[in-house]
């Protein structure tokens, strides 16, 4: 096997490195907390330390990004695609960095700006890539369909014949930190993993009755200030135990995509999510409170099938 | 004048007392920070030294508190009393402080735990003083209608025959403070002046088009997390002025109550604002979208009108 390409997811607070073979074969993986954010003003070398990391990688492998190192908090402030480009053609739109020394094909892929029919406006960056992956991993007219890629900013999207159709972003993970570490909430938030990111004090999904109930409550009731309150109002009254509020909430953030999922999402559509098991399986509890069926993608093989589709061309161009 | 009464506002953060007069006039108000949270092991010492600083007032004077100081954070946890327990039975069921020394005629309000049909459950502190200022500034049969009590956790009650049938409470206040102060929003919604709790950048509610903006959009797409990420959509496309999401983020938030609004509270029905000037106006901006009537009390002469009466009925106790 030698080394061919290197793919970089790259985030506002990590990155994660493949490095493959020109076989499409996977020959290394680096993640390290070296986020958009932490390399403000050393992102050439950054990237060079990452390159020398790799096993067999050398210097002058081309090299493509994706994710918050093209945003105007990270490297190099790459312009959105607009929607009605198709997601084949992103290779074609890889911008050059205009740092990189001469003799090295470095490149940010883009992200997609999606203007909805109200005029109302919505983007991304590193899922356009993950999308890619999903096309190339289920083929053209299987990849039809929903998905929801869930994280911080939890993404939902529609792709029809290789195009993204409708975006939409929901500030979940974030709002979820936020509440967990500010306010009159978070104590009643903390559980004994702090490391939960879901806040779940069972080991599934299906044992935890709080975040279940969040579910029913966001799919009830819309207003999600009221139904953040009510979460008080039981703690002090006595009705939802210390430590059991973050599934709760967990149940009413996701819950509420779920609720407009419902009105966006039409019955018969599937819906697929790309994303960590156990975010995943949240999603799927949500699917089944629903009587949706929901698929589940790994996250791992899409981004390696993104990025082996990404050498492919590349390589070719 | 002599002075016969003292009351105070006590919430999480900051209190406020009032010197009255045995026929009811206001001698002297005194406004500090020392909080629920700042007092706690010392709300005893606390107390006499505000009673200490006010003019005429001897240590002997009886003094009514209401609000967190009642709560399990504050001094002494007074339970809540049931909503079938009529607003004028308040004076009745003040909390002797226990730890009180002998002589003194100290005493908490509780506050009002209400359980609507379903079941679910609101909480209140130191609001039902306001409200039984309310009743007793309009007279009884005037009061009925729907209130709202702006600030961190926003209330709508509505008052019927001299009882709380309705209580919804909303995380308004904290959320824009969190998501100001925190996140991915926070420095879109920095403004020239900091100290504007709603984020406007003009002198009025009604030369804000990004307030109105929020209140629209907050009306006809409820999904809250859905909304948030919207504005930091339009500010990485250049849709949203820097500065300006503060404004559009307080119109989604506030908005959120009166969207709510429209279906829990019935068109014929009047709607009261009981708050500071400045929020008083932001909710007069979303009645006037919604084509609603609102009528603004004063707050600071409804709490004036709550000690009155609470000092007459304790007085003659």
């Amino acid at each position: 096997m030698t080394a061919a390409f290197i793919g970089i997811d790259w985030g506002t607070t990590h990155r994660r490195a493949a490095l493959i073979a020109g076989d499409g074969t996977l020959i290394a993986e680096r993640a390290d907390g070296e986020g958009a954010l932490a390399c403000k003003g050393r992102f050439g070398a950054s990237l060079e330390a990452l390159v020398a990391s790799l096993p067999q990688a050398s210097a002058s492998l081309p090299v493509v990004m994706a994710g918050m190192v093209g945003a105007a908090i990270g490297w190099q402030a790459v312009p959105y695609l607009d929607a009605a480009t198709p997601l084949s053609a992103l290779a074609r739109h890889l911008a050059p960095v205009a740092e990189a020394p001469p003799g090295k094909r470095w490149s940010i892929a883009p992200g997609y700006c999606v203007r909805g029919a109200a005029g109302e406006v919505d983007v991304m960056r590193g899922e356009e890539t993950q999308l890619f992956g999903a096309l190339h991993l289920l083929g053209a007219d299987a990849a039809d369909g929903s998905y929801v890629l869930p994280g911080t900013h939890s993404k939902w999207v529609r792709l029809h014949a290789g195009r993204i159709t409708e975006l939409r972003t929901y500030m979940t993970g974030e709002l979820f930190a936020l509440l967990r570490q500010h306010g009159t909430l978070a104590s009643a938030m903390q559980t004994a993993s702090a490391d939960d990111a879901a806040g779940l004090r069972h080991d599934s999904v299906a044992d935890d009755p709080e975040f279940l109930r969040g579910v029913a409550e966001a799919a009830a009731h819309p207003v999600l200030t009221h139904a953040l309150f009510g979460a008080r109002a039981r703690v002090v009254t006595g009705g939802l135990a210390p430590g059991a509020a973050a599934a709760y909430v967990s149940g009413l953030l996701i819950g509420a995509e779920w609720a407009d999922a419902q009105r966006q999402v039409s019955p018969d559509e599937p819906v697929r999510v790309i994303g960590e098991p156990a975010l995943a399986a949240l999603h799927a509890a949500c699917a089944h409170h629903h009587g949706r069926r929901l698929e589940s993608l790994d996250a791992r093989q899409i981004q390696l099938a993104a990025w082996r589709a990404l050498a492919t061309q590349e390589l070719t161009a």
